[in-house]
């Protein structure tokens, strides 16, 4: 604490004249606040004290400013990565500590760059539809000006005029207009990339007060994108259809439901979060009457709830569509997010919770309220609720739902498709067990940043398996993916959310699926019971179809785990081949394969500790497949994880299951408790267009009985279904309760 | 402490008569002790706060003596556990609170099985080679027998005299002689199984005053054991070859090395140490004349020690031999075991912090006794040496080999086969990282007690795959297991063990196989390198085989993880057949082959956060193949985990590889950390009978030579090799050194 009393007096004399700047992220007024918080906010204290020592070791190693040349992963990719975030802490390091040793290095480091920029073309690497400067795609150049405009801002008033006038001149706006007027196919769009191309060009206008580029950033360019540029590197449209803005705006107006739902997924959200938030602060900071943070009820502030609540118990987001898993609230740019929705939104305590969990807070006035907010003692614990988002700009183009309860957590994705990162899922869902995967969604095949993997970008098998139908746990029929794996075809239609409901005993999400298939109607319906003779809730899961006889259905589960039994006689295989051509069928091994016998197939696995049965209703004729992903992998680029296939060919059908998490069993002390199912049989009491009926029974002899309607989900609608063994009478769309 | 302070006041009254129980594992003094202790000592009170928990619950649920009938994992074989762990358990609790119910909960427990015993036959389960009365098996038995006599002794001078001579008559001398001269074929052998029989039958001897009993857990049976019985169930030797001996002394004299090592390995050790540990606390207080735990000069506390250090940093035992993976110090087994050296050893502050770190302490005078020491603030960070441990009842056969530096942890085995429970993997060695396997080896097949898997018991996977020399990481010949599978040929001898050595800057171990293949010597050379310019250090392995010419060589590397790049080009195969028939190859898929081209064949796989890569020498002719564990498994019964042979075809040759620990990848924030080697080159600078000499270069430029002496390990032995670049020379058995 000595060498902070000795900042505060150095303070005294450096900010006794008047500043203009920093009034981007950090205002004049914030770090007065800051200062005279120093050394009362433990979680802030500490994040100052770990930048400065990033930041000092950053200094002492030396400025490198190297010619562009590698891609993701490689060292000039990475040294420039680097310098942005180093740049960024060092200028907010200035504000808080005033030791000009963090100003110096930064604008030593911009006359570098200012040196260097003249003498670049488009970076060497050509893969990316739009080629960046200093890195090999826009999006990183966009990456780089979001963070060094706040460092800039930083030390804007503290460099010489003419200094300051070299850069903004020869370095900053140059390179503004680079990401924008020079590639409108980057700027220009709807899509993550161009928000941090909006951010970028708007912060370094709001900082150098050069209002032409901070209104491109908000309102887009009016140039047209040449016809040169269809598609990004991902399938991505570079211009979606009837797209008539551009710009943050557009952006805002656009990419996020009502409910701040993401349609690209949150993995992606995450990453755009930052700049969209970012960019928002500086907004509201310089030009308060645009109201940025009030737009469309507070937006941006419910975007970051949204992303919060797309998460298992650690905390890492649902890796549907692109998406590498493990990504999560610990993120940077979580951390950022998370506090500032708490400074701009009202102070919920809950978000304390999650802040304390990050261990760091953002050096910003954000930052500062959340870390005073926890030494206050005011956190408490965030509350994880079972919801559905709605996707689409204006909330009517499908939605996801998230069931909670206890441990448990079940997703499942009725939204539009995610534009070029979408994977082909409609109905698809996902189960945790706490942080654990119980039925998983495979992510994306790709290894973020890590050169070894085709330079750390997407790999071919993202598109061959990760974004095929059958890598997901919902319905493939024929062999074929969604939409044909069209991405465009896709694009043009959403899920149908049906009913969402969160009640104490049932937890109930249905949607259905009317364009992936033609002809082909799908509805699931998934529930979470809590059944009291059962140590946790029971999950339902009855997937409906309406199509014409003679129709083949593969329904995959993506069970993680190994296999401990089942109350079928598989025949393994000795000579494995892959089980198809195109479509993800070509990536999987037939490992095992039964013709289901009995009226229920039932198969238990045992995953780090816990065991977990699936009971699935038997037809006729039906098959289940015991399959492992990884052929077709000539680069060992997929995981040999496991799954299985229960197929049928029918017409009009059902396919009733339950998942029960059961049991443990520690290696310490070797004994098994539970590692049963309790479920002694499965039976569907009906199906139709209009209705799905099942009873079950636990071993213990209790009785249960689930039915749904499937056309009619009024309150007051009654219902009847007429059976030999006794009538089903309910009043609303469904019924759960125990018959003894 | 209400509780305890009336129990305080109870006491006073209750004891306030002479006892000659308990004197078995609790004894009157140390009754006292613990009584004045109550309230003092957090982690001894926590221990009987979770003990009384447990046992109000069973008494609650009320006693259950079903007839028997399951196998390990169902009903009737786990009640029967669990009441013989309660009823110890209760035991104490009857000592230490001096409430009756515990009493009278064993009493009417012990009743009825005295009611059962007289009814039953041998167990219904047909599978041992011992059945037993209350299990399938004697060994079973035996458990019950060494903890129901601990609770006995708890309440002997409780129980009217009827009772007592009741259950003395009726249960416990018949069931005694049931387990020893019923079953000498279980009682009588110098293995684990017999260690329980002992024990059981002593520590009932000694609560009755039965020194016949007595004599027989000691001395073992005058009884020939039917030539019926030549095996046990899991193909071990029930008489050993010049075997004269029986009882707990033969055990004692026979089972461990003077290091403390235990042939079967730490796994069973675990398992074995107890009935040890417990009867010999028995011994102590009952016939001290004996001086059991000076025996072998202090040999059990070794054995301590030496279970404590053949553990990765998670606690977790080297699974070698049959194991399964994740047992570790939390095991109950442990909890009586490390306390015990504690109090009996001298007191070791060291030991306390593994104690702390098991959270529990056992409920008797040891407990006590380190609950104080840590109560007292002694505790020491227990610090893991490398180290050599010997194996054999003189210490002359064999020795597993310990290297550890920093979260490195290297082993290398090259003991006896460890009887019945031995894998062919002489030569064999795992590594870690930390906790975290980075070469691993299999362990068993076996889920233990898990009734899904075959009962619980070993699967025959376990034969036909975990056992087989291609399933460990040491060469293979000719695709044949060493010894060719037979466990009586690898029972007659031993790996030899040739140097070892721990220095600051090198840990080397050396060994040589001279059985395991006709007419073929091998010889593998570990090291653990300090190399400055490195992050983690180095491993070097080269293993030497003088052979005839063309010799099919297979050297399996079980590496666990994803690979990320290799400077090889692998083919991948769409047809995946078993690599073989038999000897475990018929288990693995071949994924991917390749003919290695250049001078070094480069590996780097990604696990859990970090990278590592080896780097081995090729001669021309060499393949390299990535393999797959799942074939021929029709249960579903072998984890899918990758493997990587490296084959070649020659006479007198030299495998030298470069293990790399390196790097480091966060999903958090996707930015890998020195994510590629730093190895540029590996070179074989000469090879022959005599010596090994290899050459590598960092890719920062450095240059190392290790050069090693095969045959002369003299410290003062001047040695000089000639080479076309100029001579090596030095003195010793090796030398490591840095070339610029």
């Amino acid at each position: 604490m000595k060498v902070l009393a000795s900042i505060l007096i150095f303070f005294t004399a450096f900010f006794s004249i008047a500043q203009d700047h920093p009034n981007l992220i950090l205002t004049s007024e914030g770090v007065n606040s800051i200062r005279s918080s120093l050394g009362k906010t433990p979680l802030f204290d500490q994040t100052v004290e770990t930048a400065r020592q990033q930041v000092d070791a950053q200094i002492a190693a030396g400025i490198d400013v190297p010619i562009p040349k590698d891609l993701a992963g490689g060292y000039t990719h990475e040294r420039h990565k680097s310098n942005f975030f180093t740049m960024q802490k060092a200028g907010v390091l200035f504000q808080i500590t005033g030791e000009e040793k963090y100003a110096i290095y930064i604008r030593d480091m911009l006359l570098q760059y200012a040196e260097m920029y003249p003498t670049l073309g488009k970076h060497p690497a050509e893969r990316s539809y739009a080629r960046g400067k200093f890195f090999w795609q826009c999006l990183n150049d966009a990456n780089w000006l979001v963070y060094t405009s706040q460092a800039y801002d930083c030390i804007y008033d503290w460099i010489d005029k003419k200094t300051q006038k070299k850069l903004n001149k020869e370095l900053f706006r140059p390179y503004a207009e680079y990401i924008s007027i020079e590639n409108p196919q980057f700027f220009n769009r709807i899509h993550n990339h161009s928000t941090w191309g909006n951010a970028g060009v708007g912060m370094i206008g709001l900082v150098m007060d050069d209002d032409e580029l901070v209104d491109w950033a908000l309102r887009g360019l009016d140039i047209k994108v040449s016809g040169d540029f269809v598609k990004d590197n991902d399938g991505g449209a570079i211009q979606l259809e009837g797209q008539k803005e551009a710009g943050f705006f557009a952006q805002l107006d656009h990419a996020f439901s009502p409910d701040g739902y993401y349609t690209e997924g949150p993995y992606y959200q995450r990453y755009a979060m930052y700049p969209f938030l970012i960019f928002a602060q500086g907004l509201a900071n310089k030009k308060p009457e645009l109201g940025i943070l009030e737009y469309r009820e507070g937006l941006l502030i419910k975007a970051v709830y949204a992303l919060i609540d797309q998460t298992n118990s650690a905390g890492e987001f649902f890796p549907i569509n692109d998406a590498q898993k493990g990504m999560s609230l610990a993120s940077r740019e979580l951390v950022n997010a998370v506090s500032m929705a708490y400074h701009y939104g009202g102070k919920d305590a809950e978000l304390l919770s999650l802040i304390e969990a990050q261990g760091r807070v953002p050096l910003n006035d954000s930052g500062l309220s959340a870390a005073s907010g926890i030494t206050s003692g005011d956190t408490k614990q965030y509350i994880f609720k079972s919801q559905e988002l709605t996707d689409g700009a204006n909330g009517n183009e499908g939605a996801i739902g998230i069931l909670r309860n206890g441990d448990l957590t079940l997703m499942m994705k009725y939204a539009k498709h995610g534009m070029g990162h979408g994977h082909f899922d409609r109905l698809g869902f996902l189960l945790y067990d706490g942080e654990k995967e119980v039925i998983q969604d495979y992510g994306s095949a790709r290894w973020v940043n890590i050169e070894h993997k085709d330079g750390g970008g997407y790999l071919k098998e993202n598109n061959s398996w990760a974004k095929q139908t059958i890598a997901h746990n919902t319905l493939v029929v024929d062999k074929d993916s969604h939409f044909d794996g069209n991405v465009e075809a896709a694009e043009k239609s959403s899920g149908t959310p049906y009913y969402f409901s969160s009640s104490d005993k049932v937890q109930l999400v249905s949607a259905k699926e009317l364009n992936a298939y033609d002809g082909i109607q799908m509805q699931r319906t998934m529930a979470i019971l809590d059944v009291e003779e059962l140590e946790k809730p029971l999950v339902i899961d009855l997937f409906s179809v309406q199509a014409p006889q003679a129709t083949r259905y593969d329904l995959p589960l993506y069970y993680l785990g190994e296999v401990m039994s089942s109350n079928q006689q598989f025949q393994t295989n000795n000579d494995l081949t892959p089980m198809g051509d195109n479509d993800g069928y070509q990536h999987l091994w037939l490992e095992a394969q039964t013709e289901l016998k009995s009226d229920v197939f039932r198969m238990t696995w045992f995953h780090e500790k816990n065991f977990y049965t699936q009971t699935s209703t038997v037809l006729e004729g039906d098959q289940a497949l015991l399959t492992r992903i990884g052929a077709n992998d000539p680069n060992f680029n997929l995981r040999r994880d496991p799954g299985l296939i229960h197929r049928r060919i029918g017409g009009n059908t059902l396919f009733a299951s339950l998942y029960e998490l059961h049991g443990r069993y520690s290696y310490a002390d070797e004994i098994p408790i539970n590692s049963f199912t309790s479920i002694a049989n499965l039976e569907v009491l009906h199906e139709s267009e209009n209705y799905v009926a099942i009873h079950f029974q636990l071993k213990s002899g209790e009785k249960y009985e689930f039915v749904f309607s499937l056309n009619d989900k009024k309150d007051r609608s009654e219902h009847k279904i007429e059976l030999d063994s006794g009538n089903l009478e309910w009043i609303g769309p469904f019924s759960f309760k125990k018959n003894n």
